[in-house]
């Protein structure tokens, strides 16, 4: 693709598709939360996105402590679902993946083993995803950290604030 | 109270007041934090709130690790005293709470036993409260965590991200 | 220094530059990162850094758990090594401190002892720092917890966003 192609958020619906396929992953349904919470706040051309761990359909596919039961290749693994989880939540409002400006921020946290300290190869595989679907507008600030428990104990758990360009008044 | 009076931030301030006085709560005097940092920045419509932990006055009201020496009840109120310390924070600013337009992100994190993994439903615990109080306004994105260790051996602790209405021009 | 200098960031750069020497650290080169992310975004009037570590050139110069084989005064240090490190990424930029408009928020993870629960000393570290270089404009909303494990066995980790002047238009 050309940059202008790139900037244009050309080709990033196509990279969602066919990286979903390859991860056999079906994201099409609604991502749904309880509570009295959402998985994507949009205010003033920020998009707040939940922090998602790697849940497919009603199982989380990746759990355990990263550097202890679970692999470092499976921490990746992780990683990688919720990042596209955290994109499925932007493609399914209107305008999709087109609509992203920036990634501004990634915040990645490893539930981790006491002695694993090799966080930010996991949070790199989430940076890799997020380049290769979005191109430039996919490098992000990032933090990464070690957790020492997550919710269902997923392996990964990460959370996104993205630029998007303003929404399409109603016609 | 209808969409509009909600909308409106109508009836919050009781609701405030009331929830705060079932939970046995006085919030009233400033909350102050040592140090050079303060509890809320606001800068261009968005107020910013410092990391809340369940003190109350000079004590911290719920300590110990949720899923070991505390129960996953009192870690919920635990998350509630925090939020009510977080939503304290805006009330005592000029407008209170009816400036709130939107609660964008809450991070939650709960100081946890090793194979504790209900972080959502403490965190559930803070979200309903900001639902209850603000109405719409409160739903928010979030991320809910494990956390290793707090300050003070908070049994929670949790940030928000809110969306003000400009304030008023000084006469 | 007067208010108004103060305002006017004047003083940032040599406070900087005198507390590098007293640290003995040496920040000029440019701080870089692997993968695909930056060290630092800046979008509408705001720079995300991402966390910074107390790495010193290739080296993370306070490793290990606060509380146990790490004292709170090297913790304390870990702190101020991270705080100038995204100082630097800030001051390498066009305008440099200068246009540091307010730092809004900073998250601080201390890698903790099971029962170390100071973790705000160590923040406060990082808080007073930011105040000495940048006056009031340092002043900031702040998250302080204890995290399991950090990459490469950093003590500390802490990340901030702040309000900048807009970028002068390119002649």
């Amino acid at each position: 693709m050309t940059t202008r192609e790139a900037a244009a958020g050309v080709g990033r619906e196509e990279r969602f598709v066919a990286t979903a396929a390859e991860m056999f992953l079906s994201l099409d349904g609604e991502i749904r939360v309880g509570g009295h919470y959402v998985g994507l706040v949009e205010h003033d051309g920020l998009a707040y996105i939940s922090g998602q761990i790697p849940r497919v359909h009603d199982a989380v596919a990746v759990t355990g402590r990263v550097g202890a039961e679970t692999s470092l290749a499976e921490g990746c693994r992780a990683a990688r679902i919720c990042t596209m989880r955290a994109l499925a939540l932007l493609r399914q409002r209107p305008g999709g993946l087109a609509r992203v400006r920036r990634v501004l921020r990634m915040t990645v946290y490893t539930q981790s083993a006491p002695d694993f300290v090799r966080q930010s190869e996991v949070a790199d595989a989430a940076s890799d995803l997020l380049h290769a679907i979005l191109g430039d507008a996919g490098v992000h600030a990032r933090t990464s950290v070690g957790a020492f428990t997550l919710p269902k104990n997923a392996a990964v758990e990460l959370d996104l604030l993205v630029a998007v360009e303003p929404e399409e008044c109603p016609s």
